[in-house]
């Protein structure tokens, strides 16, 4: 690799040499041919329904609670819009995904961050939030593989997160994209599977087979099933089906599987490398968590010189950052997304080692 | 055709039978196995770029004035959620798409009508509204066969309006949909060649190839397009590019041309046989314009025993109507959309006959 080839730490996107082009072609041939007179029309605004009967008998549902979209955040833009009023108070894990930050602003949204430790947020904080009175209308996280700290919540915090939900009555919006990236240990119950009734799960193919089909879906809460479907149908009618037909054939073909063999494959080991350099390079220089699956591991610099020195520094020895403040609501000056599913070996060990050169 | 088959009125979709399957297959192999890659990752908000250089040339702007979406009633909403702030007024013909006003009133704006006539819009009318000092932030029209209607804007009234939106500087959001399915009759200058600066135009290639593939388009004026597009990327990332290219391969092998000259050729057939329907059985039980394309005849009910009742006994006659009062801000109680796109010469004819039964 060039000296002065860019390497890019910004945004958390699958590896293209890992999509599966051939296999989408014969799904797309075969969604055409079978029904594309019904798919290419305009259809119901939840989606595809042979693929909402999958997901929901996977997830244990009535069908009518599976909405799908054109990708999971737009689901999450519905959601808010239909159920944020202006300074209505939301909590998030603190880092969290910023364009779901960006989405509950844009709501008008009272955005009230919780910390997020290496096991999940801080419990005894949120008690504290819940005890004075300030009951959020939700709460949103992203249990597993967190985005952007690779954290996975442990159970027992899921648990107590679940019985808050409960006795203080907030909805919880479980953000499960990477959570069928799992690369070692054992998978924990979501909290959609602890308590299927509070919980809206949102999720999507972008990670597993594609991002740019779009196919991304929520699992409602019985009640909000309607107005939420209603609510798409009036911003754009429905959602492409030929998309999410090529999903559908490409799981009854059995290749969802055997995909995901393979890219759990590839990205596990570039985690260990990235891991390793991290290990070998970077161990007096901040802090991370050895994430067993997702995209993501999150470095917090030790005595950082803030984010646009850093940012600066970083682009003079060829590598991108995304700006860490972007993930908080406040602070976010030390930390440093590193996602590397789509980088190789090398280029993960060079940027970790430029990084080093920085700090 | 069965006397009890249900004859259906109400949403104004193509024929499935014209989707070109066939092509489309080809058009996804080529485009996926052309750049699979690129088109299966994530993308720029605003679109696939080479569909929207083909837009761009034949509207003659700069691309990044284009912005592909998921259908542009999605676009829409993008529009008024970026532009209107709650009480702005805003500007329609009554009647209009009824989908317009849902994502009007739920932006918050003040809808205001201004009566369509068979040559388009009450100019006096406008004129009396902006002298009174309500300026309205925007004038969504449909000047090429209407929704509901199939009224076609005079070309005189086009430069009017143009007039009024410099002198009292308010945008004007073209909605053209239908504008390429003319059947009889010179083609009239768009809104937006009259004024391609004061002129959103919105369009989309559903009546034209599919509707489920959800591919529209808006030609932003300059200074929309970095907010529009920035407020896109906030709300899903970008639009399946699949689609969109598919969209271009079909246009690059010159499919478009052709399957336009056949669908022009069945639809408008359609269209004679209703008019013909219209003129031997309901002249005396109401109005309508006898619109050059499109896929609409608006009816007007003499004497309407109010829409509930219209419905009700339509249902008992086997037909199926739309309410005519989501069309209207007031009124609409004796309006009928008739579609006639999708269904043929019997359908219609029989439609047409059972509709007299109730009036």
């Amino acid at each position: 690799m060039p000296e002065n080839e860019m390497i890019s730490f910004t945004r958390g996107v699958p590896d293209p040499e890992t999509f599966p082009v051939d296999q989408l072609v014969i799904c797309a041939e075969e969604a055409l041919y079978r029904e594309g007179k019904k798919i290419l029309q305009y259809g119901g605004a939840a989606g595809y329904l042979p693929l909402r009967e999958w997901i929901a008998s996977q997830a244990g549902v009535e069908v009518n609670r599976i909405l799908m979209g054109q990708g999971s955040l737009q689901l999450l833009d519905h959601i808010l819009r239909l159920l944020v009023k202006s300074g209505d108070g939301v909590l998030i894990e603190q880092p969290t995904y910023d364009r779901t930050l960006t989405l509950m602003r844009r709501a008008g949204a009272n955005v009230r961050p919780i910390d997020l430790t290496e096991d999940g947020i801080r419990i005894e904080q949120l008690e504290t939030e819940l005890l004075h009175g300030k009951r959020p209308l939700l709460f949103y996280l992203i249990p597993d593989f967190q985005n952007p700290t690779g954290n996975v919540m442990s159970l027992i915090k899921r648990q107590q997160l679940m019985e808050l939900a409960e006795k203080y009555s907030f909805l919880v919006v479980e953000d499960a994209p990477y959570r069928m990236l799992r690369y070692r240990g054992d998978e924990l119950p979501s909290l959609f599977e602890l308590n299927p009734l509070r919980v809206l799960q949102l999720s999507s193919l972008s990670k597993l087979i594609s991002p740019g089909l779009r196919v991304g879906y929520a699992i409602l809460p019985p009640e909000l099933a309607t107005p939420l479907t209603k609510f798409a149908e009036d911003t754009y009618i429905n959602p492409p089906y030929l998309n999410q037909a090529m999903v559908f054939q490409f799981i009854q073909k059995g290749w969802l599987n055997s995909h995901l063999i393979e890219i759990k494959k590839t990205y596990s080991s570039r985690l260990d490398c990235m891991l390793t350099a991290l290990n070998n390079t970077l161990s007096e220089k901040g802090t991370w968590v050895s994430t067993p699956g997702g995209f993501f591991v999150g470095f917090m610099v030790n005595n950082s010189p803030g984010m646009d020195w850093l940012i600066n520094a970083a682009k003079e020895q060829f590598i991108q950052l995304t700006d860490g403040r972007g993930f908080f609501v406040h602070g976010g000056e030390n930390f440093i997304r590193l996602p590397f599913c789509a980088l190789n070996h090398d280029q993960i060990r060079k940027g970790i080692d430029r990084l080093e050169q920085i700090l």
